[in-house]
Parts: structure tokens; C-alpha cells; sequence
């Protein structure tokens, strides 16, 4: 069932809740893929109501990001969630999550803001204000469908972290469900953004997940020095890529690794030509 | 019933919830007084069950405030709450609300933060800060208690209107109650921190209410020139006052107002010694 409206959801999940239902919630900015199914389907296989929000959320896109040609493809999206038993397809417009008079800005909303030390680093330190959006957003969503279980993709794992954090902090009655990124068979994990990518730009990209499993089999052959196992991206870049960050964090806290260990993950952003790309991998097996 | 833990608040939650009953929850620092009776007497009626939140917030204190000998009567406040029909006294430690490693700091603690065009005014411009800590704590206890009805004075007019800002922002689902101010037969509201007062102070204290209420007499007989109104200050101030402010502010969005109105709220604080105090009143009958 495709819905517009807080009001609309709200009264589904009270009718739900009276009956004793569990309530999955799966938030997403639309143009589903493989990635999304999988934590769709493990919604629905989990929970006895599952809801997918498909919003392009205007407050976590900072100035100059691809806002405006974000893929938005809500036919095909609610196609594929009445296929995989999605009970609700909750797609709102910018102003009924904001209002009639909606500004983003500071001055006129409140914001769930996460500490410092999650956001100051990887996607944080050149998305200036991303997962201030993220963590609102998420919030808001939440209050909406009061779900008892969420789902998110470890693809984006700084943003996992940081929800993880917002529910612990926060007293969130809910649990949020990490699942594994869905990979094509060449090894690059899926998103929405790979739309964006020419046939060329997408042999390019391999070398994300190339770099991330080479170190984790060095990493599983011994190697626990980080600017051995750092070394790895030297064989895999070329001149089309520009390299943001490789980094080795904390699974917990994020915090910077100074020796490789089994809490250990790796993370690594670059753009191709005008797209930017993520992905990250556990060393531990 | 006294706890001290939100695990045992959650399972009685879960357990009224369960059962359909609607829960009420009345958010104080303790020191119950009359004033904070009324709310609870309010929700008792309204609710089938009522949760009272004991809890000195640390982070809702800034630099050199009271924190430390704020006071503290967990024991009579607990009586009051029986006497009263209260069903949950929570009484968190920090520890409890913050973790064990807790520093009060937006590098380590997720934060919800109003706006600031809410909050850079009127006792926020003074207490930098102190709106976070209100909005998060605030927060947290609403996911806590989960209630369906959450009771605030208008004694503290800002934080009303400010948590009524978050309720609305980020869609939690429940109602805010606003409740009279109750005041002694002086006309002194009822505060936790009258008891700072010597005998002089207090009579010196009536001041505030004395502005308020001839300014709405006034207001009342035609004036709504915010100078003219303003000027009745003169009549009650002596050396012993140090005034912070004296402002008309928008009932809703607390923006200036240029004429009062029906829609106006005259706020006031002043300090007498070390003694802040604060006192508001709506011109609207």
C-alpha cells in the first residue's frame, strides 16, 4: 500500500500495535535495489508488519551533492515492495515531513545532532552537516512508525554507527539490525549511486572492493601493520581515481586503529570522475 | 513505587501498554512543590497511569550554575507522588541517563537541539546551552516512559513552547499538557528555587508578578504600546533587582512583538543576590 501521509501510517501502526504486531521498519531514498531487498526481505521474514520509506531527504544532502538528480524511481520501488510483502510503502513529500514553511536550516528545526567524534571523519569530515539530516530524518521516521526492529545496510557503515549511537543515547525503544552488503559478482557493492556510472567508470570501481578484500586477506595471512596493509591501494589506483580516504577504524566508536585487529574495520571513499563511491569490509572473518 | 532504572520502567510500560491503558508522564528535577502537585494531579485524572521523572539533568546546567547544591528531597517527593496517585517514580542516577563513562559534551553524546531562533532569547541568551540539555533529557524520558501525554508548567514558558517545537518537529507521538502557573496567595509563582530565598529576598521576589499583572490590567484597558507597557517595570524595581529581561514575545514562535496582542506573553527575569528568577504571564484572558 503506497501512502503520502504521517496520518495515513500512523493509524496503520496504531491499528497493528493494538493487535500485538511487530513492526519492521526499513528507511530508504528510493531507486531500491538488490541491497534493499535483502534488508526488506529480512524485514518481513523478522516482523509481522513491514514498512519501507522511500524519501529523498533534502537535509542530508550538503551544498553542490547530487540532490536533484537523485534516481527517484517510486513506481518501480513500490512495484518490488508489493512483490517482497511490504505492508506499507511510506513515500512523503519534503513538506509533510517539514512543513508548510520548511527552511533547513538550524534556526527553524530542531535536529538530532550525533557526537562529534562519530561525524568529524570519513564521509562526516566532506558531507559537513550529512548525518545531522541522517540522524533527524531517522529520528523523525521513527516516531512515525514506531517500529520494533529497523534495518540498515552495513554498506553505509559510518551511518549504521552513528544510528547505533542516536538509539543508544537517545533511549530509542527499538533495535536496529545491521545487514551484510550485497555485492554484484565483479565484487562491487551495490547502490543507488552506480546509476550514475558509464561501462568504463564501472570497471573503475572494482577497485573499491579490490582494495578491501586484498587487505583482508592480508590481514587473515598475518599482516596487522597499518601502512603495510595501506600499501595494498598502491596496486589497485589509477589515474580516473581520486582518493578520499582509506582508513581503518573501530567497529564500536569508529576511532582510529594504530595496529589491525579483529574489531578492525576498513573503510574507503574515492570518486570517478563526478561520482563518489563507498564501501567498507570487516577484517574478521 | 520507586525505580530507579529504565529497564524496570520499560517493563512496566510494556506491561500497561499490553493491557491498552494510557500513560501520563510529568518530567521534573524534584523538589516538589505545589506547583509540580498540579501537573501530577492533572495527569492522575487525565491517565490511567502516571510516571514521575526525579532527575537533577547535568547537562541542562551550564558553567557556574546551580548543579551542585540545587536542591535535592527525594524522599518527600516520593511521598508526595504516593500521596498523590503516582504509579512509577523515576529516579535515574546520571550514570543511569548518560552511561557509564559519561562526559557532558557534544563530541561523545548525541544531542537534540532546538532551534535557535527558539532558544537565542529570554533565559536561553543567558544559559548557553541549557535548551539542548532540556530537549535531549526531554527526549530520552519520552522514550523511556513512551507516554501518551506528557504534562509541563507554564511556569517555564520557554521550555514549553521549545518541547512543544520538538514534538512537533520530530513527529513524537504524543500530546503535551501545559498547566497553569500556580502561585502563592502573594502572587509569587512557585519555583524550586524560591527556596533560596531569605524572608527579604521573597519580598522583594514579588516584583515579578507585580509587573506582569499590571502590564496585563494594563493591556486590558487599551494599552499595547510595548513602551508604555514596558515603563511599569519602573513601579516595582528597586536596587536589591538586577533585570535580565523584559519582553513581549509571539505565544507560538516566541518572535518580538512590535504591538502587543492577544497572542503575546510578557516574560520576565531578574536577579535578587545570587537568586535567578523568572515569571511569565499570557495578556490574553
Amino acid at each position: 500500500m503506497l501512502v503520502y501521509t504521517i496520518a495515513e501510517v500512523r493509524q496503520k501502526v496504531r491499528e497493528w500495535k493494538k493487535a500485538g504486531l511487530t513492526i519492521g521498519l526499513v528507511p530508504t531514498m528510493g531507486a531500491l535495489h538488490d541491497g534493499h531487498k535483502s534488508l526488506i526481505t529480512k524485514s518481513v521474514s523478522k516482523c509481522d508488519k513491514t514498512i519501507v520509506s522511500v524519501f529523498v531527504n533534502p537535509i542530508q544532502f550538503c551544498a553542490g551533492e547530487d540532490l536533484d538528480k537523485y534516481p527517484r524511481t517510486l513506481n518501480a520501488d513500490n512495484e518490488l515492495c508489493e512483490q517482497n510483502g511490504v505492508d506499507i510503502v511510506f513515500a512523503p513529500s519534503a513538506k509533510e515531513m517539514y512543513g508548510d514553511d520548511y527552511t533547513i536550516s538550524h534556526d527553524y528545526l530542531t535536529y538530532v545532532i550525533p557526537p562529534s567524534s562519530y561525524v568529524n571523519k570519513l564521509c562526516g569530515k566532506s558531507r559537513i552537516g550529512h548525518f545531522d539530516g541522517v540522524c533527524t530524518v531517522v529520528n523523525k521516521l521513527f516516531n512515525i512508525a514506531e517500529p520494533d526492529y529497523a534495518f540498515f545496510g552495513e554498506k553505509d557503515r559510518q551511518q549504521l554507527i552513528v544510528l547505533q549511537k542516536m538509539v543508544k543515547d537517545l533511549n530509542i525503544p527499538l533495535q536496529i539490525i545491521p545487514c551484510p552488503t550485497v555485492r554484484e559478482e565483479s565484487g562491487l557493492a551495490l547502490s543507488s549511486r552506480n546509476k550514475y556510472l558509464s561501462a568504463e567508470d564501472k570497471e573503475n570501481a572494482l577497485a573499491l572492493s579490490k582494495i578491501l578484500f586484498h587487505i583482508k586477506d592480508c590481514y587473515n595471512n598475518g599482516v596487522t601493520d597499518i601502512k603495510s596493509l595501506s600499501a595494498v591501494a598502491d596496486i589497485y589506483l589509477n589515474e580516473s581515481h581520486a582518493l578520499e580516504y582509506l582508513d581503518f577504524r573501530d567497529s564500536d566508536d569508529l576511532t582510529e586503529k594504530q595496529v589491525a585487529d579483529n574489531k578492525t574495520i576498513v573503510f574507503i571513499a574515492l570518486k570517478i570522475g563526478d561520482v563518489r563511491l563507498i564501501d567498507n569490509l570487516a577484517l574478521k572473518d
